[in-house]
């Protein structure tokens, strides 16, 4: 658990981390967020994370909370506070306290929240026996590509994972095409060893991780393709992963009951998710 | 502004009013609201609006936070403690208070906000003056029936209204027909004299003003019909107007620039606001 938080200008206890009832994210999920994986206590992938964030705050007409050296400090400021050597640090951005009213008000300051947690070790070593996922309507908004805080229908998603005894739901658009994950993006393998995820339109976030995994696969000589994909390929595909910051590069194994492949991790999979770890951990000693 | 704000059991100043930042509230909208009218300091329709709360709450498997006469008593005290004579007075439910992660959390209380505001006087006055609209592409999630606090594209679109010099946007779905105002629902009046309001489904909130209006069209006389209707029919409607708790009846007089009939408050609009004004004012006298 975070045992220190940063809010809005001050590093409080985690128990006492609070924001007002008027904080715009809180009664209008009017925020961003992204989070950030720690390995070796160094922040992972920050300068992607970073420009994420500046793209969803002009989005939204969100001024930064604070220049982005400022905010480099702090972020790694509450990860020392923290001890995180292995975690993740999570940053949330809103537009801030007024009474409420929808437009957006004038002259407020953006509020700014950041903790950080370690992750347990079992958490991440289950990730290479993969996991099971179900298929379910995409009923998000249209705007998926803006990383905001408006996350029920991802929430919801989850549950529904999680109530069939899967761990994530593969969101599917209304022409049957998959979206994204409730917290990450979706890959193919197909018969002919291509890799396939849909390209980042405003349907799927953009994700820091599908970004990472995309330039891993070109270094191992991979062929990927950025196209959407039907449930129906994904079901017939050699393999299945996830890739997130939570996520990494995560086998599936089984989609709506039925086996993948083999019902194993398969060999892309367990590849990427190999040079991925590598390449997190070449980047948490490089100090 | 609100004075005290209940918070989770406790009456406190509104300035210390605070949840955690990791109130699911304010990391996933993943919660839901009330807005009550008050009138002579009593809450207007407050039957409807808790029986909404309870479908909101049921429909995210998050439980009511106390009883409906606990609650009835905390709203009523607030509106008592904050000397609300005409005003609203606003109540959110959050599944409340875990470590971040998306299922939902076992073991937790949801967490129970309520806060009440006097209605300035001439913004009140205004409403009888009638507004200008813009059309928008409603880019929303697929259960807008939910009173979920996931407001970000509704706060989006409001804002375009006004960017636009507008009051409200009208959001239209994909096969062009409109679904409501980012906080109101929309009606018109075609050339017969008929009211037509889109019917209640999962593109848009069910008002507690909507269906109030609708019993006083009935004994009124007035026909009305729930169904959806295009942009062009709204241009081209003998009247054009708004139903909401801080709406009341707004009359529409300019729809993306040009005047919906003469460009004044049509004769049906102007009765109906008389008669909703007329109820309240009733129910607020009856103690």
């Amino acid at each position: 658990m975070s045992r220190i938080a940063y809010v809005n200008g001050r590093y409080v206890p985690h128990r006492l981390a609070g924001v007002h009832v008027e904080d715009r994210g809180y009664q209008f999920a009017d925020g961003v967020y992204e989070v950030i994986a720690v390995e070796g206590g160094r922040l992972i992938d920050l300068a992607p994370h970073l420009r994420r964030l500046a793209r969803s705050l002009a989005a939204l007409s969100i001024a930064p909370p604070m220049s982005e050296a400022a905010l480099r400090h702090v972020l790694a400021e509450v990860v020392r506070r923290n001890r995180v050597r292995r975690g993740i640090a999570y940053l949330q951005v809103t537009r801030g306290v007024a009474p409420r009213s929808h437009g957006f008000p004038e002259g407020i300051k953006p509020s700014l929240v950041v903790t950080a947690r370690a992750t347990p070790a079992a958490a991440r070593a289950g990730i290479a026996e993969g996991c099971a996922v179900v298929t379910v309507p995409d009923i998000r908004w249209k705007r998926c590509d803006i990383k905001s805080v408006a996350l029920l229908p991802n929430v919801l998603a989850k549950q529904q994972a999680r109530d069939a005894g899967a761990f994530e739901a593969v969101q599917v658009d209304a022409d049957g095409f998959v979206t994204e994950g409730s917290a990450a993006n979706v890959w193919i393998v197909t018969g002919d060893g291509v890799l396939v995820t849909r390209a980042a339109d405003h349907a799927i976030l953009d994700g820091v991780t599908r970004r990472a995994v995309m330039a891993l696969a070109a270094e191992a000589g991979m062929k990927s393709e950025e196209r959407p994909f039907t449930v129906a390929e994904a079901k017939d595909a050699a393999e299945v992963f996830l890739t997130g910051t939570t996520a990494l590069v995560t086998p599936v194994i089984r989609i709506d009951g039925d086996p993948v492949g083999d019902g194993k991790p398969g060999p892309f999979a367990r590849r990427l998710l190999a040079a991925y770890g590598a390449r997190d951990a070449a980047a948490g000693e490089a100090r």
